[in-house]
């Protein structure tokens, strides 16, 4: 399939058909992505205010075999949303399709077009006395359609479920422009296949998400937070068990945390509190969820003293105020920022099977011992096997100094992870910076048969050209 | 495309390429269903030890254009399972490869093979201290590779999800005959398309499941079950919202029965012990799983006393042993044999969005009396959306004096089903039965786009042809 450039005859094309004002000036923001390693190529930037008018931009960039660009919230992190070889795109930005379209509070469904941002989602839900429980950094900016695109992960995912499992329903753009009415609020709906499941995840490269119906759920009346410093990376996962057999579902959120993202902590942002005077090799945060008339601070003390028994926990604070929650959540989510300012050689997205993790950190270790000399802060979301395993220079020692072993280091972690069952991209998705990897580690049965949908599915090519499967 | 019967030349084939045994003769059982719709034309039938034998036998059937039938447990309620038009299938029945292969439960995971038994399945969580939560009537002989093809639904979908919700990784054998090895572990793993959650539901017609990664769930320590008379469905509906704001995903089952059914009961299995001395018009079945240290027994007394309050409840009963709790599921659980015993003329798996269903009740009623004299017994998982619509002769009358209003009832609840935002088919799938209404209710878009899909993986359409979609 040959793609053609978004051209002035292109845009001419567009104009005759769509209102004024769909059509603007790319600015630059929609060619940058968090991380700065891509820089998309200019190309033409809709903004549609409806679904018809999405329909119309494909539909006519199918005919005219011109690449898209669905555009959410901009903040993936792994390229997916910016185009950067090829014929200039077309840019369909979701940002004034941002109405929450109704909410069902008996149902515990609320609807959203793919533009909300997620804080606004879970601004919905919670006026209506449910809960959205997809949660993550950049909830601020990000948009409900990107989450869905992306399959986005996040805190409660122990939980709830991935963003796969929060939506019954999706209204979407297929790629020949033609528009698939499937907001369904059911719970149960048995006729065909699921390609509610296929949109989501496949990263605007199978059709431009539209609109979704999202499953919410009861909002947990109580809520509690602890800090617990913990044996080893093997203690924490007793501790889970441990947890879970005692709370069951009430278990929100199990967050790991190394000391080296404790002293970036303290190196990058003092300001900030910190729960131990002395910073512990490994801790975690568990954030409960409780119902009605449930005790919260009472169930973590029990936890508490049970796992010092058992052996696995060493020390803790419980939070016994909203004000100490927020500084343990603090803690946990200004790591990411500490990372950042201290600019990391490689950083690495992934999972493994839970039982793997205590041997996949030690066998981490070695594998870049071997290759240099680094500090790893490996920390993230231990309920789902799903860690940020980040690979930074030797104290003192600039990232420049390692530009040219980043490829060795990720290959040598994603080998690692590949061998031992993982997967090397937990919950950012594939976008264009693990193309390469997903073709190297895939199973290739599994490949044939995603190019063999993409291919039936956009022919063309359009969608997303350059993400997810190489072109 | 064309074709070809499961002929000799076609076995002497598959003799060639297998060990002795694999090739079996065709027994009766395999070419019935559970409701005698449908009889399965005889064929080949193969019953494979592992998965090799299953990619040689779909691989051979490919090359020689024959068709292929997956067969489960063989319980499936709209004859997916039976091949009654079309050249002779080779039928490939998974029971030999029924190995519970791995339990994992400090990562809550099961790997079973597909001809695990259900009820086998959910024994091998239980001894781990886990919890496999799908549960439905047929469990005992329902094997997981047929509840994952049909994404089965079941008594616990409200606080579990669908059968989908439940596999975190499959391996399958796809239409060409190649293994897929997607057995993950992992709970977050956003590299690609999501083949797993297509091929579940795709009810054999996108390829032969031969083994799956499972979802284990903590079990919940407490469990208490009661039986509450509502008001109205209205009032079931307040009564389910009022039991999520008190008791979060504590609330397991929310089932529905109208006093038909303890009706059909009282003359079908009189032996059977109801719990009201006068047939309430409306009843919920209402399952608290709660975690260790709870009191369900007493939680349930509360929302009992709050929904009085409300005027949603007019009466009911707590179980206070274990022999109560099962003497209340009976009730329920005997209601598919009642109805088996009298016999319908039309039944009905559907679902409408939740706030939908009161109205939904209201008008089926409307439409039945405008077409006849029947008797309605609509019972079902409320708290999923979904009943089970069954219509009935009236009393005295026999079933076969309905035959030829059959259609007609079955055309104008669905209508009305459609017409109201639901599915046709919530929990059994489409089968052969509703290949027809898929055609007639479904979206276009999605319809073109699951051929697209189809021809895209099966292109010489051998796997379970007139399943789901029109040949």
């Amino acid at each position: 399939m040959t793609l053609t450039p978004a051209d002035p005859a292109f845009v001419s094309r567009l104009n005759r058909v769509l209102p004024e004002g769909v059509l603007c000036e790319v600015e630059p923001r929609y060619l940058e992505e968090p991380r700065g390693r891509y820089h998309g190529q200019a190309g033409v930037l809709a903004l549609p205010q409806n679904t018809e008018q999405v329909a119309v931009l494909v539909r006519e960039a199918n005919a005219a075999r011109v690449p898209v660009v669905p555009y959410g919230g901009g903040t993936g992190l792994v390229g997916g949303q910016v185009n950067v070889e090829g014929p200039s795109p077309l840019l369909i930005s979701m940002e004034r399709m941002n109405a929450v379209r109704a909410v069902y509070p008996q149902e515990n469904v609320l609807v959203a077009e793919a533009g909300a941002i997620l804080a606004d989602v879970q601004a919905a839900a919670e006026e209506a006395g449910r809960l959205f429980p997809l949660s993550l950094a950049s909830e601020g900016s990000a948009q409900i359609g990107g989450n869905l695109s992306t399959n986005a992960g996040g805190v409660n995912v122990l939980r709830y479920g991935n963003t796969r499992e929060l939506c019954l329903g999706l209204e979407a753009v297929l790629p020949n422009g033609e528009i698939w009415n499937g907001l369904s609020r059911l719970r149960k709906d048995n006729t065909g296949y699921d390609l509610r499941g296929l949109l989501i995840g496949a990263e605007g490269t199978l059709g431009v998400i539209t609109a979704a119906a999202l499953k919410l759920s009861p909002n947990p009346a109580e809520r509690g937070t602890a800090m617990l410093v913990v044996q080893s990376p093997e203690a924490a996962l007793a501790l889970l068990s441990l947890a879970r057999d005692q709370l069951g579902e009430g278990v929100s959120a199990f967050e790991l945390i190394h000391r080296q993202g404790l002293e970036f902590l303290n190196e990058k942002l003092p300001q900030l509190r910190q729960p131990f005077a002395e910073r512990p090799e490994w801790c975690v945060l568990v954030e409960l969820g409780l119902s009605r008339g449930s005790d919260p601070e009472m169930a973590l003390a029990e936890l508490f003293e049970a796992a010092m028994e058992a052996g696995y926990v060493l020390d803790g604070v419980i939070a016994q105020s909203e004000g100490q929650r927020q500084e343990l959540w603090n803690v946990r989510e200004q790591i990411p920022e500490a990372n950042r300012l201290i600019g990391s050689v490689s950083s690495h997205d992934i999972s493994v099977p839970l039982s793997a993790i205590p041997d996949f950190i030690v066998r981490g270790g070695e594998v870049l011992a071997a290759l240099g000399d680094y500090r790893v802060n490996c920390f993230g979301h231990l309920g789902d096997g799903n860690l940020h395993y980040n690979v930074f220079p030797a104290h003192g020692k600039s990232r420049e100094a390692y530009e040219d072993q980043r490829a060795a280091v990720k290959r040598a972690v994603h080998d690692l992870v590949h061998e031992m069952g993982g997967s090397i991209s937990a919950e950012h998705g594939v976008g264009r910076m693990k193309v390469e990897d997903v073709a190297r580690y895939g199973d290739p049965v599994r490949l044939a048969a995603m190019r063999a949908i993409k291919q039936a599915l956009d022919p063309n090519g359009i969608m997303n050209p350059g993400a997810v499967l190489a072109v």
